[in-house]
C-alpha cells in the first residue's frame, strides 16, 4: 500500500509553522508497512484541495489530510471534501454534545465557530477527538482510504494513533510485521555504518535497515514485513549485531538515556546531583524531563563562573589556575564537590568550551571534560565535539548521561 | 511571483527527518514578496523528480529544490536535473579544489564520493557552499528560476541567504518592501487578536498582518509590499499598536528575551544568578544560549528537592511546611537565598508544578510562582499555565525572563 499526505493551511506556506505532522505520519505508516510516496503542503484553497485529492487518488491507496478543520479555519476544507465525496453537511447533535463537554471542562464558551464543528459530511465515519473540538473523518472511495484530521500536532498525533492506525492495520493487514530499534551512542553514523557493513551485507534482502541519527545518538532500525519468521530473523540479526557493537548500545526501541538512568537509580534507591558548566542546565533539564524524576534527582549547580566552581563546589582555585577550568582535574573536583554538597549516591560534572568563543589551539571549541562520581570511585573522560554551540551542549548532555548509565550499571 | 518548493529524499518520506527547510524557505520568500503555492516532498526517484519539475513549471515562477546533492546521495537528482535542463555533467577543477580545501580543514579524506561533487551540469550557475561539499545550482528555463540546494538545513539556510535571496531580490524587485515584527508576551494569540481587532480593521488593505505564536510569545508581523510609503505606513501602524498593547511588548524583529536581558545586564555591569525548581535548568539554558553570557551570568541552583531549597538557598523549612514548596513565600525566599549566596545584582527563582503529577485542587498542574530579587526589592507573581509538562516549563522560562527584563529596565 502507498500513501499520500496532504497538509492544508496558509500558515504552513508562509513558514509560520513547520509541518511536523508529515514526518510523524510517515514514521507511523512505515511501521505498519505502508510507504509514503509524496507529502504535499497546499494553502486554504478549494480548487487546490480538489486537484490534490484527484492527483493523490491516481497515485495512492491511502490519503491522509491534515489541517483546515479547526473552528477558526476558513470554511474551505469541509466544502471541498463534500464536493469530492458527493456529501452533504449534516448536523450531528452528538458531536455538539462532545464539543460542549470539551469546552465546559476547559472553561471555554460555545460560540458559532465551535457550533459549526457539529456540521459534518453525511457519508463519512467520524473519528472522535477527545482533546479538541474538530472531529476527524474517514471516507472510502473506489478502494482508497481517506482520512481528514485536524492540523494541531498533539490532536493529530493522538487521533492518528487511536483511529487511523487501527483502521489501516485492519485494511492493510499487519500480521507478521516486526521492528526492532537498537540505540547506540559514542559512534558516528558513518563510522557505525562502516563497522557493521559486513553484518549489513549478511542480512536477507527482505530485512530493511534504517539509520536514524540525532545529536550524539544513532538508532538502527530493523524491519521485516509480512514474513511469518520475521521475529526469529530479527532476533538473530540483533544477536549478531550485538556481538559487534555491544559497547555502543545503550537501549532498545522507545528507551531514552535519561529514562534508563532514572530506572537504574530507582532500582538502587539511589540519588543523583549535577554540576554543569558548559551545558548550562541542559543536563538537568534532560533528567527532569522524565516524569517522577524527583524520586532520585535532588538538584544541581550551574557553575558557569569559576567563582561558583570554587565557592559552591569546593574546587581548589589552584586546580583551575594550574590545569584550567576545562580539565580532567577540574571536572573531577566538581563531581566530588557536588557529591559531598548534595550527599547523593552519584554526581556528574560537565565542563567544556561550547563555543563560539573561548577556544585555544590546545583546547579548541568542542573540548569537554565529564566526570561521574560515587562514594566509591570517580571516572572522567575527555570529548572533542564540533564547533556548533547548540550541538556541543546536546552532545555533552548525551555523553554525560551515558557515562552515568555505565557507572550505575557496574555498581 | 509564486514559488514551489520540492524536497527530495527518501529519509523525509519515512519520517526520519522533519522537513524544516520548507518553512525556512517559505518564511524567507515571503519577506521578499514571493508567495509559496505548494511545497512537496518526494523520494529519490528520477521519474518523480522530473514530473514534479514539470508540474511546478506550469504553476510557478520560482522552483526551489532541496536535497539529493550530498556525497552520500544516490546518483539520481543530478542526472534528473541534466535531463530536465538538457545539460551534460562537466568536471570542474575549481569545485574539486573547494571540496579539497573544505575536507583539509576538517581532517576529512578526499574519496570517490567527494570527488563526484566536482561533476556538475554544464549550463547552470554554481552557488558556492562554504560549509559543505555539495555546491548549489541555479538554472533559468522559459522565464522560470530554478535553484537546487543541499538538504542539510544549516548548509541550505546559509546558501539560501547568501545566494538565492540576492538573486531573487534582483529578479523580483524588492524595492519598497517593508516588514516590522512586534514581539509580545503575557497575552494569548486569541486575546491579542481580540484586543487589537479595531486597530487591525483600521489598517489599509495592503498592510499584511501575521500572528506568529510560540509557547509564551506571540509575534505580530506587519508587511507592506511594493509601496513607496511603506515605511511611514508601518511606523504609523506600529505607533498606534504600541498605544494599545505597550505592557505586552518586549522587543522587535530579531530580539529575544534572553538577549534583551543580557544587554540590559551588560549595560548596567550587573550580574545574575538563578534558582530553578520546576524549570529544571531550562531557564539557565536559555540564559547561556546567548554567546558571551558568562560576562553577566554567574550560575545557579537547580533546587529540585525541598532539601536543596533549604540547604542551598537557605529557605526556612517552616515556610515550605506552612505555605508549600509552590508558593509566593517559597519563591521569594529562594530568590533572596540565591541573591545572597551568589552575591549578584539580580536573581530569579521559579517554583511550580509542571505536571503530569503533583497537582491538587488548590494548586493544579500549571501553577507556577516566580520571584525576581535585587538588593533593593523583590517582586513575585503567580502564573497558571496548562497541563502540558514541556509547555509549562517553556512558558515558565519565558515568564521568568520577562519579569527579569521588567525589573532590570526599571532600575
Amino acid at each position: 500500500m502507498q500513501a499520500t499526505i496532504i497538509a492544508i493551511g496558509d500558515e504552513l506556506l508562509i513558514g509560520k509553522v513547520v509541518n511536523t505532522n508529515a514526518a510523524y505520519i510517515a514514521r507511523k505508516l512505515n511501521l505498519i508497512g505502508i510507504s509514503v510516496k509524496e507529502a504535499i503542503v497546499i494553502g486554504d484553497n478549494k480548487q487546490h484541495i480538489l486537484s490534490s485529492l484527484e492527483n493523490a487518488h491516481r497515485k495512492s491507496d491511502v490519503i491522509i489530510l491534515t489541517g483546515g478543520l479547526g473552528p477558526t479555519s476558513d470554511d474551505i476544507t469541509k466544502p471541498a471534501l463534500c464536493e469530492y465525496f458527493g456529501s452533504k453537511l449534516e448536523f450531528r447533535p452528538d458531536v455538539l454534545e462532545q464539543v460542549k463537554a470539551f469546552l465546559d471542562k476547559r472553561g471555554g464558551v460555545l460560540n458559532d465557530l465551535n457550533k459549526s464543528q457539529a456540521w459534518v459530511p453525511d457519508n463519512c465515519t467520524l473519528l472522535n477527538n477527545p482533546i479538541g473540538t474538530a472531529p476527524g473523518m474517514f471516507f472510502e472511495k473506489e478502494g482508497r482510504y481517506y482520512f481528514a484530521l485536524p492540523g494541531v500536532p498533539f490532536e493529530m498525533e493522538k487521533m492518528f494513533d487511536d483511529h487511523v492506525i487501527p483502521i489501516l492495520s485492519k485494511k492493510a493487514g499487519i500480521e507478521n510485521i516486526y521492528h526492532r530499534t537498537i540505540l547506540t551512542t559514542g559512534i558516528s553514523e558513518s563510522k557505525l555504518a562502516e563497522t557493521i557493513s559486513e553484518w549489513e551485507k549478511s542480512l536477507p534482502s527482505f530485512v530493511k535497515l534504517a539509520y536514524l541519527p540525532s545529536p550524539g545518538i544513532v538508532k538502527v532500525r530493523l524491519s521485516v514485513y509480512h514474513n511469518p519468521h520475521g521475529k526469529e530473523i530479527i532476533e538473530d540479526a540483533e544477536r549478531r549485531l550485538h556481538a559487534i557493537i555491544a559497547p555502543y548500545i545503550f537501549g532498545y526501541d522507545d528507551d531514552t538515556l535519561e529514562g534508563i538512568v532514572g530506572h537504574l537509580l530507582m532500582s538502587q534507591n539511589a540519588t543523583l546531583a549535577t554540576a554543569e558548566s558548559c551545558t548550562g542546565g541542559n543536563l538537568s533539564l534532560s533528567i527532569v524531563s522524565v516524569p517522577g524524576a524527583s524520586a532520585y534527582y535532588k538538584g544541581g549547580i550551574i557553575a558557569y563562573s569559576n567563582e561558583i566552581k570554587i565557592n559552591e563546589l569546593n574546587v581548589n582555585p589552584d586546580i583551575i589556575n594550574h590545569y584550567g577550568a576545562v580539565s580532567q582535574q577540574t571536572a573531577e573536583a566538581m563531581a566530588k564537590g557536588c557529591l559531598n554538597k548534595f550527599e547523593t549516591h552519584y554526581s556528574v560534572a560537565v565542563t567544556g568550551i561550547a563555543g563560539p568563543d573561548g577556544g585555544s589551539p590546545e583546547k579548541p571549541v568542542g573540548t569537554v571534560w565529564i566526570a561521574v562520581a560515587s562514594p566509591k570511585n570517580i571516572v572522567s573522560e575527555k570529548f572533542l565535539f564540533g564547533d556548533n554551540r547548540i550541538r556541543n551542549i546536546q552532545r555533552s548532555t548525551i555523553a554525560a548521561l551515558n557515562m552515568l548509565r555505565k557507572t550505575i550499571e557496574i555498581k
